[in-house]
């Protein structure tokens, strides 16, 4: 008998990881990965409150320890249960600076996040996701998706740090996709072309109509679409920006 | 008071354009455009039998005179109404060969449907598109989408005549996206790579598992998916291919 | 015996065609293919003058009669001579309009050109190429070369007519580099990414540094360098720009 | 007074770094950065003994160490000199394999050459390339050229390692183009599309002619080339392939 499957999120923040975990929870207990429990908290209180199921765990995806440690803890939570989805969302500090300002550490710092983090968080939950895609009972088959940004195909001065991490991911995601499709496992790269309407960004192009920004709710919606596609329609890429954005 | 909105789908064959005109014909009245009347009738005769409501007209997309003669009819049948999505899923005749054994003619049969055709069928619609994007009443933001192929990305060898004007669509696509998108209208461009499963294709990978070839239904479904994201959240292109497609 | 080798340069004017056509006069006879003698007809004398060959002619290259009639000529006055350098640098009339307010002609003006006379050029010089690559005692391998701009890779709003050609004309140049390097013909395609500075640009950024336009004659120099390349190294996709470009 | 200019070469080995050192050593002392000695010296002896002048230092170009002690050699052995040309050729070490098998370390492997080395040796050779830009007397601008390859453009199933580091310099590489630019550097990025031809790949495609690989002292050239464009005319991309590639 198989449990019933959960999809989880890494990188659970005020915008597109909150927003893509309320869509998912109205199919699927989740569960929300972030680097410390306010990033989760209220929103694991609102979704359980609400008829979902969310399990927050504090988790630093740059980390194999703290990955593991978060695994270990979602099997204790959900024996054997498939995962749906998994979509990783993190996204290290963002460093904008001329190149010869930029500390090695200050480099690396979206390589940790959006390359090594993606790397690790694959690697646990590709083997799930092969196995259910073996799943006959499976709705769907089981989807990976990772949030890229415009810097992910397009590199611009003082970006260098955010492109190459950016860039790194989206090939990560490309020879996983090529790799694992053949296996029924459906991997989808978006492209969010925009600013992400959230708390944080509030005070940019607060003149400008809300048709400027992007929405969080949106972003999830697509998401959903694209792990909802059959066997005999992967989507490995889609862009998504405003009506207003200049591209 | 605002007339019930329509959708069109021009280049309605077995494949691609029989399941989009089916899956847009749940929501709206449909408009068929085929070149022949072989191509429409049958789906015509099924749709407005099983609840919903389709009109057939033969149409010439490269011919300026038989598109205005399709929108005069059009405009017949549904007065004043608003489009709510436009699908260009005509494509011209397929010639492999050898570049030097291309007639002028062979090589430009590309261009005359996918390029010309593409432009002519724009023009008609946007402006009613445009139009709609502007009536509050509307559900989603009005949606015009093209369907490309590989080679509207790679061009290969013996290829030339396809992919010059599968590139050229796409240059299209962007450039109307990038136009109309201030002005409310969501333009998608679809590249659909791989084989789809259509009656045509039937000896086609004949060995081969169902999911080596594309889902015409499956790409109904995300074109659908694609007509009803909001004006925080465009998709201007998606890539679609079956889980066994190389690529 | 082998004749000497030309270069011929379709769409000679006051910026790169004449430059580059300067350039390679250096090295072989050169072919000087423009609409209006006005075009030539100075670079000609001026190259013959000065210890090269040059040979104008008349020639509109999107009429198949026309480029028919060029090529003859070219045989009476250098028969059986190979073709050691082929540049397509002809560019059709540039209509920068709202979708809406472009004509059918207006739109198609920059395929008639770009499209269409690149494909029936290189139907004419291609048969030429693949014998002269076979001829042992060619220095380098035959090249073709296709001016294209920055609207061969970015369709902006208003530029689908010149986007949509120049996207069209690199999908026919990597066509035909995939067809015909296994014969040893070496195909390029040049991104020029910026203005050039000829008579006609005289005003455009006229406060800016020379640094801000890209020389005609370092084109040249690029194209010559491509045409050196032997056939252990083929460059099939260059960009060019200025310093100063943003990009 | 200015010193005389010299060029730096990071990744010598028996490929495309000794063939580059020695077409630049032509006209430019040059200094030769490999790991091990045995990558430069009989290279630097060659070079010191038929005319030009040759450093080699051992370097690891990951350690921000090693590469900070290499720049103070330079400096002791060329005082005040400015660099005409930095070629970034490192590449760390190949792992082909499932995503499910890679360790971390193997994973990281090519970041810490291709990405974090690519960086380092930036930081180092800019405030060099920026002065260097505004000495007058310099014939070409100074240049920056990284030695990309396949996987930097396309991420194939079993290459995330390689793919992901060499998207992400590619990333890195333009970044700085655009930043260093309007400073008068010249940076580019070079796509190395198939099997170099140098003793480790002597066993591959040993029965096709020797047009299916790419000559190494072919690329050299094209660096060169890249190397003397002006100011009016940078190229930042450019593609190598042999003539025999299928791509």
């Amino acid at each position: 008998m198989t449990s019933k499957a959960i999809a989880i999120v890494a990188g659970v923040g005020p915008g597109t990881g909150a927003a893509v975990a309320r869509r998912f929870a109205a199919a699927y207990p989740v569960v929300l990965l972030a680097r410390s429990p306010e990033n989760y908290e209220s929103l694991a209180k609102e979704i359980n409150s609400s008829g979902g199921k969310a399990l927050g765990i504090s988790t630093d995806v740059s980390s194999p320890e703290s990955l593991k440690q978060a695994f270990a803890a979602i099997e204790q939570e959900f024996p054997n249960a498939p995962i749906a989805a998994a979509i990783f969302n993190a996204s290290g500090r963002f460093v904008r600076k001329p190149l010869l300002e930029l500390t090695l550490e200050e480099f690396s710092a979206g390589h940790d996040v959006s390359v090594k983090g993606a790397f690790l968080f694959s690697q646990l939950v590709l083997p799930n996701l092969v196995k259910h895609a073996e799943d006959s009972s499976a709705k769907y088959p089981p989807t990976l998706i990772f949030t890229g940004a415009t810097a992910s195909v397009k590199a611009n001065a003082l970006m260098s740090s955010f492109a190459s991490a950016k860039f790194a991911m989206r090939a990560l995601s490309t020879s996983i996709a090529k790799e694992f499709a053949p296996k029924g496992v459906h991997v989808a790269h978006a492209i969010i072309d925009g600013v992400i309407d959230i708390p944080r960004t509030r005070e940019w192009l607060k003149d400008a109509p809300p048709e400027a920004k992007i929405g969080a709710d949106d972003i999830a919606e697509s998401y959903w679409n694209l792990s909802t596609q059959g066997k005999r329609a992967f989507t490995n890429e889609i862009d998504i920006r405003p009506m207003l954005e200049k591209w």
